[in-house]
């Protein structure tokens, strides 16, 4: 086990009718104003957003709103709420939705104590020293970023996704009502099943030794998202399932199982372009990508895919490692398959003549690699985007 | 699941000389000044006190001390460590040791800000509504006491021990380094081992349903603390296994693993008695009285006993549920055997005629009774004391 430090700031209130303690908590922390974040309008609709602000009102909070986020969160709306929020000086900004709102107020909260462009967070330029206080009100089990140390955004003039790494931008507070994912479309719900899979998957496939803890906590959670995932799925008011599947998605991206390991994030660096140029949803792209990253890093190290594919796939014990670890790819495959996932990202579009800009896109490190577990090299994405193509 | 909040303020800092930033991270917090507790000399004779002092010197923290501290803690120098921060005006108190030393650093961070007796939080006259921060340097794994909501006092002049639960006492900060426990007596790690696997128990023998996430993380923390508890016990300078322990005790207790459910905490009601009067190390006497209160509850919920037998004991599958959870139950006693540690009361010098002052001892709800999963009436204490006597 590596050293490692953790911290977790955030305050959960999960369960039934938790949106409408918004504004109490808040108060308890201090805050009298807030910025609002949201999407394309569903929580207007939904009347969540009104039940947020009653709430607010309520604890004489004052509120501000800006919508119009869209899925791949763009810089548009973050400039905008950094103009906005800056005039009103506000105390805090709640992302109210899915990870788009929230990613997108993290960057909000960031801009605004930085006079220069917030973009300089995201493309590496500069680091951030201070941010607003970052709330959530979720609406879809996904991304986790209710608590992760993560937000990221697409700068549109350039179709550039980048990810961001901070620990300022960890919400303090997030409000957690599985009823309020019910009615997300069964397709999203997918993506959002794969998304925190494959925030597990990045942090399980490690090369750091002894980590046994932290395997087992992984495979707990990835044999529960399997089991509850698809009831949430076909089952539209099976709470517990959305409520496994709700706290599952924060557990999967705060690094509470994943201490002391390092980290691989190529299947997210290699996806971000998949997105953004071909509007492709983040959860779809990984349900694609993850199944041949495994297959091209195999040999690596054949007894973590075997592992993976006894503990988490539920395969028998076998002799042949490799090919019990293949059947584990598989049946994973075999899994995204059955929650109505693409298996190719000629789904999105892609054509074999846009892979030398999509190579380009990603961003590598300084050695022209992508990643930790095997590195991967511009030669090993262009096999792996290629194999997804067929 | 049932509604909940979660929140652990603690940062943990953990690994290889984790003590030696102890200075530098309480600057970073703000805090100046520090009462450090410690326990009989271990820490002293060890070097591990002057360590921690250098590195707050390094930092310009001032520093007072007091020592003595005993295992299952008494008043004695709770009252001693208020009267010496007050006059000092210290920011915080270290608790330098175990659960002991940190459990008599949360009840004097509770006392200094409070006129009247401190005693009153334990004997619940008073709620807690302030304390000053406090700190671990940990030197055992086993309690949790590091960022748990818990702490546990032994009223000497009338030999009552009391545990106090409050979201003020979880620690801000919790230095963790593995190889400070290296040289823990191998009958002291087996206590610890059978006190974290007791926390575990009293979050995963509850009613609630549908905790199909929280039951995958309770079964991973327990068969990891059983393959590597007996490796750190029988390999003292295997690194991975006292990692894997210091860490698994410290989620054991923090509620990662049981959030959305009810616990039970009977049989920690029930061994507290056996601690008090008979000076039972409190490890030893769960690894006692666990087995017997899962005999005498089996029959309330068999399917509950049968999982645990298959997932965490490691038992087949079987026909015949309620002969595999009575194996678990025997299993698991083999286990504390196999790690030394003992099976009766007697050990401790408990006889037939202590029982009635015992069965006063224990502090009985409203309504009479100890515990949630199936209430314990004084009935059954006595019969599961008595089973225990054997």
């Amino acid at each position: 086990m590596d050293n490692f430090t953790f911290h977790i700031p955030t305050r959960f209130v999960f369960g039934k009718d938790a949106e409408l303690q918004t504004g109490k908590k808040l108060k308890e922390l201090g805050f009298n104003s807030v910025l609002i974040v949201y999407g394309q309008g569903s929580v207007v609709r939904s009347g969540l957003l009104d039940r947020v602000k009653q709430s607010l009102k309520e604890s004489d909070i004052q509120a501000l709103e800006i919508g119009g986020v869209v899925p791949n969160p763009v810089d548009g709306p973050v400039y905008e709420g950094i103009r906005m929020g800056r005039e009103a000086g506000i105390d805090c900004v709640l992302g109210l939705g899915g990870a788009s709102a929230l990613d997108t107020a993290k960057a909000i909260a960031i801009g605004i104590p930085y006079e220069g462009d917030f973009w300089d967070f995201y493309s590496g330029k500069e680091k951030v020293k201070k941010a607003l206080p970052i709330v959530s009100v979720l609406t879809i089990s996904a991304a986790g970023s209710e608590s992760s140390n993560s937000s990221v955004i697409t700068k549109e003039s350039v179709m550039l996704k980048r990810g961001l790494n901070t620990e300022f931008i960890r919400p303090q507070l997030a409000m957690l009502n599985p009823e309020l994912t019910f009615t997300v479309p069964a397709i999203q719900k997918a993506y959002g099943i794969a998304d925190m899979m494959a925030h597990i998957f990045e942090r399980y496939f490690t090369n750091t030794q002894d980590v046994l803890l932290t395997d087992e906590l992984c495979e707990a959670v990835l044999r529960t998202v399997m089991k509850s995932g698809p009831k949430a799925l076909f089952n539209p008011q099976d709470y517990s399932a959305h409520a496994d599947i709700m706290w599952a998605s924060t557990l999967a991206h705060n690094d509470t199982l994943a201490v002391g390991r390092q980290q691989d994030w190529s299947s997210h660096g290699i996806a971000h372009g998949i997105s953004a140029r071909f509007s492709a949803p983040h959860g779809a792209a990984l349900a694609v990508l993850f199944p041949f990253w495994m297959q091209h890093q195999l040999e690596h190290d054949v007894e973590r895919f075997y592992r993976f594919a006894v503990k988490v796939m539920g395969l028998n014990e076998s002799e042949n490692h490799k090919e019990t670890a293949l059947e584990g790819i598989q049946k994973l495959r075999s899994f995204f398959d059955s929650l109505g996932l693409p298996h190719s990202l000629k789904t999105f579009g892609v054509k074999a003549e846009d892979l030398p800009q999509l190579l380009e896109d990603v961003k590598y490190k300084a050695d022209g690699t992508i990643g930790f577990f095997k590195p991967l090299t511009k030669e090993d994405v262009l096999s792996i985007y290629k194999a997804a193509l067929e």
